[in-house]
C-alpha cells in the first residue's frame, strides 16, 4: 500500500472490521506486507502486518508508532522493484500533470510482475494506454475503479457490466463539491455563502480552483476518454469552464424553467469537455442532489444507463480499492 | 436457446449484427447448435446453425422455413439432457408460481454439466438456491441479468460491482408499464386513459393486471430476496398494491408538495412488498420517467447507489444475455 491518506486508511479500515465476513463471503483473506507513505514512515514484512497495529499508528501519528517487527527503510519505488507481494496499491496523492511519483512506481510493479490498483488518478489520466499495454505484456492486472467516482462502480460498469454495448457518449456529475453549491444556490444561497459553507465541512479546498474551475473533472473526463474510447485528453487542451460564473438570478430563471444547472464533463470519440449545462428535470443527472455524483453511458443497445452514488470520502474510495482486489481474485479463480 | 420470443430473437439480432465487434473486442464468438420452441419448431446441429437464416425463419413464421441441414425432432428436455453444448439459454415465458416447463429443463442442464443463462424468471424467482446449488455442484455458471431491468445491469451491479459491500435494503422501479402510465398521469390525464395508451403502445397487455397490481414487480422483488438476502419469498405471500386506485386528483396532490407517486418493490432481509410510493422529488428514483426502470442498493459502504435505464425490450433483454456469455468466457479465461 502506497500512500496512508483517507483513502488508504478507509481500506484498512474495512480490511480491518469486514475481515470475518469477506472470509466467508468471498474466500478473501488480505495479508498487508506493506505500508509506504511519504511523510509518516515505511513499514514492510513479507510475512505481513498487523493492521489493526498499522491504524492505530497511523491515528498517533506515523508509522513509527508501530511496535511489531518490520523493516523501516523502504522507499515505494524499491519495493515496487524487489518487494515480495502479490498487488500494489497506489493511494498517493494525485499529479494530473504528469502522474509522478505514482507513474513510475506502477510502471516497476508491473515490470516486475505485480498486479496494481488505483485511486491515484495521476498515472491513469497521464498514461493509461501505456500502463494497460505493460499489463498486458506481463499478464498483470490493472484496476483503478477508486479514480472515478470514489467507490461507485462507475468504471466497472463501463468496462464490464455493459461489455458487449459500444458507448457513444458519457456525461458525468463527477465532481462533489461543485454539485454541492450548485445545489445550495437552488435553495437561494449565493455562490459566495454556498462556497464559504462547502469549505466549512471540508467538501472544497482553502484553495477551491481546483473543484470550480473544473479541473478534477477534467481529469476524470481524461481517465474516462482514456478507458472507453482509447483517445487521450490531455486537460491542459480541454475545454473547461467552472461553475464561479453562476450567480443565485440564473440559477432561479433555470428553475422556472424547470431546469438545474449541473457541472457536466462530456465526453464522446472526439473528443472530451466540462461545462455548466441547464438540464431538464427530467434528465436523470438533474435530479443529482448534494454531493452525490452520477453518470449517464449512452450505449447502442440500451440507450441511456445511469449510475448514481457518492463520489468521493475514504471509506468510500477504500471499498473502490477493496472492489478490484475481490475482481482480481475472481479471475484468479 | 430454448425460446423464439423478442428476447429470444434480439440475442440471435446482436449475435447477428455484431458479430465481428464481438470477435474483435472480446475474442467472442458464438456458435448456436439448437433453437427449441414451443410452437414455432426445433433445430439441432452439433456443427452449428446459421444465425441468418435463424432469424429469417422465425420471421416467415416457424423454424421449418430454415432450409439447411438440422435435426428437428429434439425438445428442450431432451436437449438439456443429452444435447452436445457449452451453454443453455432459457427465454421461454414466464411461469412465476412453478417455473414450469423451464425449471426441470435448467436442471437437467446444469446436472449435464452445462452452463445455463436465463432471461426467463420463472426458475430463479421459484428454486434460485436450489439451482444456485446444483450449479456449485457440479462447478457450472448460472447467470440471470436479463430477469430483472431487462439489460440494465442491475443484477452485475448488486452481485459483483458491489461485492464487499453488505446491501440492507432494495428499493426499485421495477416495471416499465406502471412508470409509464403514472409518468403520463403527472400530465393530467386520467389513469383509464393512460393505460388504454400503454396498450396501445405494446407496453401492456390486453390483460393489464400483471403489470398494473404489481405481480410482475412482486416476481422480480422476488428474485432480488433470493439472491441478495438467501431469502425466498412467495409471490402469493407477499403485501402487494397495484397503481390502480391511484388518481388523478393525489397524482397532482403530491406534484404540489414535490412529491411522485411511483409504484416501489422493496426489500429487506425481513421480507418484500409492493406498494405505491410518494418519494420527494429529491429522491433519484422520484426523477424516473416513462418505461424507464430503476433500482436503489442501500450499503453499509457506499450508502445508496441508484442504477438507471430500460426495464424491458427484445433487443435489450437479448443484451442481457450476451453479458452473461461474456462475463461466463471472461471466467473461463
Amino acid at each position: 500500500l502506497i500512500g496512508s491518506g483517507a483513502v488508504g486508511q478507509g481500506l484498512l479500515e474495512i480490511l480491518r472490521s469486514k475481515a470475518d465476513e469477506l472470509q466467508q463471503e468471498y474466500g478473501f483473506t488480505a495479508r498487508v506486507v506493506a505500508v509506504v507513505t511519504k511523510s509518516r514512515g515505511a513499514l514492510y514484512h513479507p510475512q505481513g502486518l498487523d493492521i489493526a497495529q498499522i491504524i492505530a499508528a497511523l491515528k498517533a501519528g506515523g508509522l513509527a508508532h508501530y511496535q511489531a517487527t518490520a523493516e523501516r527503510d523502504w522507499d515505494a519505488l524499491r519495493l515496487a522493484r524487489d518487494g515480495q507481494f502479490d498487488v500494489l496499491i497506489e493511494a498517493s496523492p494525485t499529479d494530473l500533470q504528469t502522474g509522478q511519483p505514482a507513474l513510475d512506481i506502477v510502471r516497476a510493479a508491473l515490470t516486475n510482475g505485480k498486479d496494481v490498483v488505483l485511486a491515484n488518478k495521476g498515472p491513469v489520466a497521464v498514461a493509461y494506454a501505456e500502463l494497460r499495454a505493460l499489463a498486458a505484456a506481463n499478464q498483470r492486472h490493472l484496476r483503478f475503479e477508486g479514480t472515478v467516482m470514489g467507490g461507485t462502480p462507475s468504471i466497472r460498469l463501463a468496462l464490464q457490466a455493459l461489455a458487449g454495448c459500444r458507448i457513444t457518449q458519457v456525461r458525468g456529475i463527477v465532481n462533489g463539491t461543485t454539485n454541492y453549491i450548485l445545489t445550495q444556490m437552488e435553495s437561494g444561497q449565493a455562490y459566495d455563502t454556498a462556497l464559504a459553507q462547502a469549505q466549512a465541512l471540508g467538501y472544497a479546498e482553502t484553495d477551491p480552483s481546483g473543484d470550480v474551475d473544473g479541473w478534477d473533472a477534467a481529469g476524470k473526463a481524461a481517465i474516462l476518454s482514456a478507458l472507453i474510447f482509447n483517445k487521450r485528453l490531455d486537460v491542459a487542451q480541454m475545454s473547461v469552464q467552472g461553475i464561479s460564473g453562476i450567480t443565485a438570478a440564473s440559477v432561479a430563471e433555470a428553475a422556472a424553467q424547470q431546469q438545474r444547472w449541473k457541472l457536466i464533463a462530456t465526453i464522446t470519440p472526439d473528443g472530451g469537455s466540462v461545462q455548466p449545462v441547464r438540464l431538464p428535470i427530467s434528465n436523470p443527472l438533474a435530479g443529482v442532489s448534494g454531493i452525490t455524483n452520477a453518470i449517464t453511458y449512452t450505449t447502442d443497445l440500451l440507450g441511456d444507463v445511469t449510475l448514481i452514488g457518492p463520489g468521493a470520502g475514504g471509506v468510500q474510495t477504500g471499498f473502490a480499492l477493496l472492489s478490484d482486489l475481490l475482481d482480481i481474485q475472481r479471475l484468479r479463480g
